[in-house]
């Protein structure tokens, strides 16, 4: 089991900037937990349109998709409504047919760590089969982006 | 212009209850006013199935959609959280290929109106072209429930 | 009763520029209908900034709160999923202690009109009462921005 | 690291059933993955009614807060729009001042896993102070459900 508190060493990293929104935040006036999904899921799809070829179109045109089969996040301290916010979004290599990503969110004034997640996916073709190897245009974009 | 303080003639009438979730309500306490309209998808969604042939499965199976053109809403009080409630909705008949509804959101321990709100929606055919004339199905659903 | 179609005299305006989150997307590949209640809420929050005064932070201080009483949408077309789009609030001047908004939600490669909308808001005391007069901050929002 | 398919012994037990909305599903036509962080809560709320002093109001009412501090979620099967399903949720004895819950997510039809969960919850006072033992109203509702 891996030491939570290190960060794994990332492949591809990406930050990606947000205001807290008022419909986000409880009655406790901090932003509601089940909001971090959303701001984990927001720095995915800028990540896979800042690294071409892993956007949702590269998906809808392959017609594989890529659900999420584990989401952990720790919650370290509160956001609050109209707070900027950063999501720092980290590619983990990984030899099986997943894609594993770690998440930092950060509040931006001062960089205190908010939270920390990781999400998996898997590959499902067409069919719903699950892939026990990496789809080709996966392979491609790993290719394209990871090889040095 | 109609009198909204006066209730339309509906053909048809539904209740649906529901229970106000922590994750609805807004950092003033109250059901966020957003959250109204989840409360009114709700009530079409369970009127669709008791009133059958109206459901999301009839559209998935004739490949029509009907998108919401118009959403209408007035507030009158405030949900709170866990406050059990009631969304009555009623089917307004119209000439035109529309399928128009009206509705009552009230808190249920003294069915006090919290909001009252009206939808309007068009069919389009699986190319995605707006219906002048209603439908197939949605003309077999209004011959099954509508006539006396 | 106003012709929907032509726009009214806006006193203040501004745009606010956002992308379609994949979590605002519903099963017919849209944004969903309710999406538009968050984007206008968006954009009243980007102009309560942009025009200071009229922000969370000046209701949370002076403890009076604006509660929305009207909500009206119509929908146009339809955005989706990584759409870049504009939501266009104008502020309308009103001699009532209201504060209304018009909303125009543009699609933003090529500016077509996917939405329009109007809120009413009203004005409650820290004792939750209905006020008929607008609140001291208020008037001193509006001489400052519309004055000329 | 415990075995995550063995259920942990549950002190406490409760279900609740709901139906997967038209709003949680996304464009794939299943329930959004951060969908399901609602359906635990709404189990975590019920259950807090069911066993009566540690509801919202409790919470309210001593001005205690139980934030979640972490979030798991694993992803086996999809729920589809309108699906009846259960959220089960298990109450996990901890000698720490920290609320457990593992939680088990069944579509209705044929009881078959959707998904499994976990949320801890820690405790903070009036003045937002982490707490290392139990608030007194935590202890007495221990006292009160879990003595045979």
């Amino acid at each position: 089991m891996r030491n939570k508190n290190v960060q794994r060493e990332a492949a591809l990293t990406y930050q990606h900037h947000f205001v807290v929104r008022f419909s986000e935040v409880d009655m406790m006036g901090v932003a509601w937990h089940g909001s971090y999904v959303t701001y984990m899921e927001d720095g995915r799809e800028q990540f896979g349109i800042h690294y071409a070829g892993l956007g949702y179109d590269d998906y809808f045109r392959t017609r594989y998709v890529a659900p999420v089969v584990n989401l952990n996040i720790d919650y370290k301290q509160s956001l609050k409504c109209g707070d900027h916010a950063i999501v720092e979004i980290r590619y983990i290599k990984s030899p099986a047919a997943k894609v594993i990503f770690d998440y930092t969110i950060y509040r931006e004034k001062d960089m205190a760590v908010m939270a920390t997640g990781t999400t998996t996916q898997v590959f499902l073709d067409p069919d719903g089969n699950l892939q026990y190897t990496c789809p080709d245009f996966y392979e491609e974009w790993k290719k394209r982006w990871l090889s040095e």
